[in-house]
């Protein structure tokens, strides 16, 4: 099978080196506006070639887009235009509902499925990328009822070659759910590192001091902004209402820890306990 | 080696278990107001003897209170009190000022040596306890010029048996540091976990969409509010502090993203990327 990844980083480069780790034979025809990614992206085999975007859609039988979601909202309607009759066109951005948009009236809708893997680290580019980041990852389908069947069934047999358990929802409550369960962590993440990074001028101070939970919690505050600006951009009101939630949450610990209610702040917690029950 | 360890929960316990997994014996005496933890230290061999707290404390060369907090400002000057002569005593709380404080008069005030091994899980109880979790940890020593010589060096000369790095500094710099690079932390995992768990009344929705970014940032979420209470109620001012920053830098990202601020954004990612300097 021969496939078009535009965008050879972390998410892209690490699909094509799952399905090379896999039993179908598969090309990787990679694309890449940064010659240095590249580069890496042939030299650590994600991609056996690297061309020009029209020429390896034209020679593809499924295109994925793994680039940023700014880039992917460009390139969506664009790559569809060229995509050749019979092939499929995926794409793996973390928002959907105004990347869904940008196509719903385009004549090859019905080639495009829209997928999400939640699947990521705190690292980019194709030297982040590895065969097993994908394995075992959930990949959520959106508005499967606009793709066409043999599109939408290669798609799901892929993911199923990759052990992706899969689900399937509308764009709108996609973003919605994600502004939740990935995007506010991800602010939360960021903003925790500037107030730390603010208040510790010694970083020496905070290296040494620092324990696994401040680890833990800081950790996605590695993150791309090239990659997670747009995302917060496109689904800009669902994070906003969930960033509203999560200060006036902190708000209520500030408060109950400035009454000194002791009992309040441990109810919160207790309340916070439940979480338990999800993660395990 | 007679070691009394009040609180056989995991920080005490797993202390016991390390000391005994190196190369000097120690004899493990411990105390805990749970006959459910009792039981458990015994099996898991994290005490060789449970005994009353006054009984144990008169056979003891260290004494080490791993208990809540709250438990260790009432239990320290009282332990103090019936301490033998040549004995020493150590404290494995989360705050500091408050408990330098509660001895700072106290007769024997030399024997005690205030410390805070940056280590934790977000579980508790001798069953979470592991002899590993301190080996290559930091202990933090305060205010050392109050304890005696002799007691210093013993307290150092264990620390360094299970390979901790030693750092010493006054209390109110540790309550202040550890405000912000672990307090703060917590709190900003418990708000998480609140947040979310109020806008997904679907628990299995979390669950199969939460990503590791998710986890990460939510795992601080499953720590008990009985250890936590107090420690935010004893540093309640630099943690109200440490809230109120975290709050505004949360703000910030929420004007820039309702005003379609997008270099704003990035902008501040880009400075909360710093961190990598840190964390590697």
């Amino acid at each position: 099978m021969i496939i078009c990844v535009i965008g050879l980083g972390l998410l892209g480069g690490s699909f094509a080196l799952g399905l090379k780790a896999g039993n179908t034979p598969v090309t990787i025809l990679g694309v890449d506006n940064n010659p240095q990614h590249a580069k890496q992206a042939l030299e650590r085999g994600i991609a056996d070639e690297v061309l020009p975007l029209e020429e390896a859609v034209s020679k593809a039988e499924l295109v994925v887009l793994a680039t940023p979601v700014n880039a992917i909202l460009q390139q969506l309607p664009a790559v569809l235009d060229i995509l050749p009759e019979g092939a499929t066109l995926i794409d793996f951005g973390s928002t959907k509902q105004q990347l869904c948009d940008a196509v719903a009236a385009h004549p090859k809708r019905d080639q495009f499925v829209a997928t999400h893997p939640i699947a990521g680290t705190e690292y980019s580019g194709p030297e982040a990328a590895f065969a097993a980041l994908l394995e075992g990852k959930t990949m959520i389908i959106c508005e499967k009822e606009k793709s066409r069947p043999a599109s939408l069934a290669m798609v799901e047999k892929l993911c199923r070659s990759l052990h992706m358990p899969l689900r399937y929802m509308p764009a709108a409550e996609h973003d919605l759910h994600f502004a939740y369960v990935s995007h506010l962590s991800h602010i939360s993440s960021f903003a925790l590192g500037l107030t730390v990074l603010d208040k510790e001028k010694n970083e020496k101070n905070i290296f040494d001091m620092a324990g696994s939970g401040f680890s833990s919690t800081v950790r996605l505050a590695k993150s791309s902004p090239q990659m997670w600006g747009p995302i917060f951009s496109q689904n800009r009101e669902n994070v906003s209402e969930a960033l509203a939630g999560y200060i006036a949450q902190l708000q209520q610990f500030k408060e109950a820890i400035d009454a000194r209610d002791e009992e309040q702040t441990k109810a919160l917690m207790a309340k916070a306990n439940d979480i338990r029950k999800i993660l395990g």
